[in-house]
């Protein structure tokens, strides 16, 4: 059956996964297109498949709907001919290589920054609470579908922090004045890097409990990079050594 | 005299520069808010300044609007207390280290790449003609300033790069497939790196012409990077030799 109302309850259920409210509150989220909802499936979360045309395949439930359901559904301004619902992922401290983000707010930045994070085997990142929403629909689509292949954690980074510590995990983050050059570091086998907001960067209270200070070599014409650049920079030189 | 009225003339030839072709045949674009025009100022391309408040000191032409007339001539959701009418640079060509650009699209692309050459000392960025425009008020804003420090020149590609072949300039661009690890690059002190489109990365017509292939190493886990991303990193190993 094809649903064609928009008054449908079903419908309505998925408009409002939307808003990060809702999905908080149903720990479920909204992907766009067949890449995300295969990778989703592979990684066992996928609920629900919404379909325009009845020709995919996943073991879920389904629901079929018109081009005009799906464009009220999806953020897009060309709707996909699949979306998918997800259960949320659990969240994860683990590994010997974190990230750790203080208050991320542009959704493009936050999905490069996950993207980049995978090519140089973070294990997790953690993020403050006010960082952009993982589950919001441009975060998901500027990792490229590398969304799944990473594990998450979100509180209070004073405490997050504070414990890697005990743990004797080095916490780096960046600075241009007072820093070591990245170059400089040998061992990266295990660590934390802090990064901050475009605008105003780390917070002090955040940025004090780093060990080391580190900054990218670059010309005296350029105040800074684009947080997403100089995070993925610093993680490409911290994967290799 | 305060302007208050949406029929105005001027008023109207200010909006009409949002359109590329209207930018183009005036010769002029408009940047957004103090930061930019004061960039614009030193390298003396301001021609006019418009203002909410009459508290600026740039020596030039200045129209003072209404905040309404502001936000009908400005781009950004929050309109700025002050605009400039610049000329468009003169296209160069010239130094040691090139980017070449093969239709790169999206806006905040193109802006932080900017960015990150400057950073990185690269001396001429060539874009293909159907690369997203340089003075798209988006690209403006990701560049943060840097799009003034930086020399631009645009055409066809496979012209250009024979030409700088004639002049024995190391041609590289990237293939994940078939390249050389980019630490295994020794001398970057002369350069021209290709990158591409997006989607579909760089045209083979102007792939084969490159000398050299290169990839940045990671995860297996991840197809790709960002293409800003994935530039800024080949652009900061480039910089460095």
């Amino acid at each position: 059956m094809v649903i064609t109302s928009l008054d449908n309850k079903e419908v309505k259920y998925l408009v409002k996964l939307n808003t990060k409210k809702f999905r908080d509150s149903e720990h479920k989220f909204l992907i766009d297109g067949e890449h995300l909802v295969e990778e989703a499936y592979k990684k066992g979360i996928l609920d629900k498949i919404i379909v325009v045309d009845d020709n995919y395949s996943f073991n879920c439930d389904k629901l079929i709907v018109t081009k005009e359901i799906m464009k009220k559904i999806s953020l897009l301004d060309t709707p996909p001919n699949i979306m998918g619902v997800c259960k949320m992922m659990d969240e994860k401290l683990v590994g010997n290589k974190y990230l750790i983000l203080d208050r991320i707010q542009d959704p493009g930045n936050l999905g490069t920054i996950i993207r980049s994070a995978v090519a140089f085997n973070v294990d997790t990142i953690i993020m403050s609470n006010d960082t952009v929403d993982l589950y919001n629909s441009k975060v998901l689509r500027a990792t490229q579908g590398m969304i799944f292949s990473i594990n998450y954690y979100k509180g209070d980074l004073v405490k997050i922090i504070n414990d890697l510590k005990d743990k004797n995990i080095p916490i780096y983050t960046t600075n241009v004045n007072n820093g070591k050059n990245i170059k400089e570091i040998d061992d990266t086998s295990c660590y934390a890097l802090i990064m901050g907001n475009e605008g105003s960067g780390v917070r002090d209270e955040i940025a004090n409990l780093a060990d080391t200070n580190i900054y990218i070599p670059m010309s005296n014409s350029c105040e800074s990079l684009n947080v997403a650049v100089a995070t993925s920079i610093l993680l490409y030189e911290m994967s290799d050594k």
